[in-house]
């Protein structure tokens, strides 16, 4: 069931959750794949009623950025989303989201918003806590769902319902890959038949850095510096960033000394890929 | 009762929601006096349950403004406060609101906050949306309540629970005056005698301008120096600012179209005091 406007979904809502019904929540930006599928599944094993939003958020997308051309294909994600589980997928229009005049933003201030994509990409994650708490306010879910794969936005989402006092708990679920470990991702159809076999080294040179880090590599420069090597071996690779920071913190670190994210963003012609592993003594 | 933690509130609230109790919530910053009773029993007349929060908030305080004098007075605002209605007096440290490393903020933007006294405490209404945004997150009250003695801080609050589509109603109740007219503050207690009786001028300018705003008076220049004129009788009132804007846009205007907020600032020595009156056809 598609629901569009903010009135209609808190009419159901309020009737679900007067009967005693959990809910669950999956924020995403629709054109659906495994990974989104796999957080339905999750928050459908985890809550009686599951809204799965649909909705490509301006505010995260720079000036020069993709928002325009971003996949969608809502007929497509209705059916997905509903076989997996999914109650209800909001799908709200950009005037139901942020009406004429609407200003208010929330922004997770300080290093966790600067580093990684937060450093080439220096407005997305405010867009990404304003949209996310508009929705959290919407839904008013006891459960959200989102992937590893954005690793960085997880622990910037984490942060904003910590320093808030979100009465919401967040929930971050395994990336999901391909047969060859290519990341699921929306953007992955941008790719040429050429960039999408050459991005396959994205997961190749974190797995390559895991297993020299579970050899006993800590040092944070010789590990980024395996990453690195490894991803300029393809030549259509075009490196963002190849980073390595504490985790969940995200403050830099030398030496890995419990646990750390080890990060990259790697264009491909247009289209800019992420991918990370965690590192875990 | 006083709680002092978000973890026991929480747990206080739940039981009462569970038994179909409805919250309401008053945000205050303590050293009650007429005019936040006033809120409160509002509040309980149209709620089951009512939470007085009593917390002042350091991040609506720049660093040279007076959040460490403040006044303080939990054992006397337990005892008015419950006098009048209140169920709990939530009555947070800064570290429970604000643990370390907690840096995320919500803010709305656009001349609504640049305006008044936004122009002379620029970071003020940042702190005050970010409080506000907390005490709604863990109270989670059906309706909240707010002083118009305050106006452009309600306006802000009902600007901000708008765009970022809080499922909370927003009340916004009549100020609360002393005989002569001076509007009730916590910070009157700053005053001098000499001061005290000179700031009932904010109140008797104010009023003349509503007079002859309902004579015919719409020119929004003329009606602020009748205001102006007023208040420089008074040889200790130093004007921050006289200002009249559209309301509840606060839009700058020229002539009082429908309805209008006239609002001052004016220091006494080193107590700055506001005040305003709605100019409506």
């Amino acid at each position: 069931m598609i629901i569009t406007t903010i009135k209609e979904l808190r009419a159901y809502l309020d009737t679900q959750r007067k009967s005693g019904k959990t809910i669950g929540l999956v924020p995403t930006m629709g054109f659906l794949h495994e990974g989104h599928l796999s957080l339905i599944r999750r928050a459908k094993a985890e809550n009686h009623i599951v809204v799965m939003s649909d909705f490509v958020n301006p505010t995260q997308f720079a000036p020069n950025e993709d928002f325009e051309s971003y996949p969608r294909n809502i007929e497509h994600d209705e059916q997905l989303a509903t076989d997996a589980g999914a109650d209800v997928i909001f799908y709200p229009s950009v005037e139901e989201m942020y009406p004429n005049g609407s200003s208010t933003f929330v922004e997770a201030e300080g290093d966790i918003t600067k580093v990684l994509c937060g450093a080439s990409r220096p407005s997305h994650f405010k867009g990404v806590t304003t949209v996310v708490a508009m929705l959290f306010n919407i839904v008013q879910p006891q459960k959200a769902y989102f992937g590893q794969k954005d690793a960085q936005q997880a622990a910037v989402l984490i942060k904003m319902a910590t320093d808030l006092h979100m009465n919401i708990e967040l929930i971050v679920c395994p990336i999901v890959r391909e047969e060859d470990g290519l990341a699921m991702s929306s953007r992955n159809t941008y790719l040429s038949a050429n960039e999408r076999a050459q991005a396959v080294i994205l997961n190749q040179a974190l797995v390559k850095a895991k297993t020299i880090f579970e050899n006993g590599e800590h040092n944070v420069p010789n590990l980024i510096k395996t990453i690195t090597d490894k991803i300029t071996e393809m030549p259509l690779a075009d490196i963002d960033y190849v980073s390595i920071y504490e985790y969940p913190s995200l403050k830099t670190i030398e030496t890995v000394k419990e646990k750390a994210l080890a990060a990259v963003a790697v264009r491909f012609g247009k289209t800019r890929l992420i991918d990370n592993i965690i590192l875990e003594k």
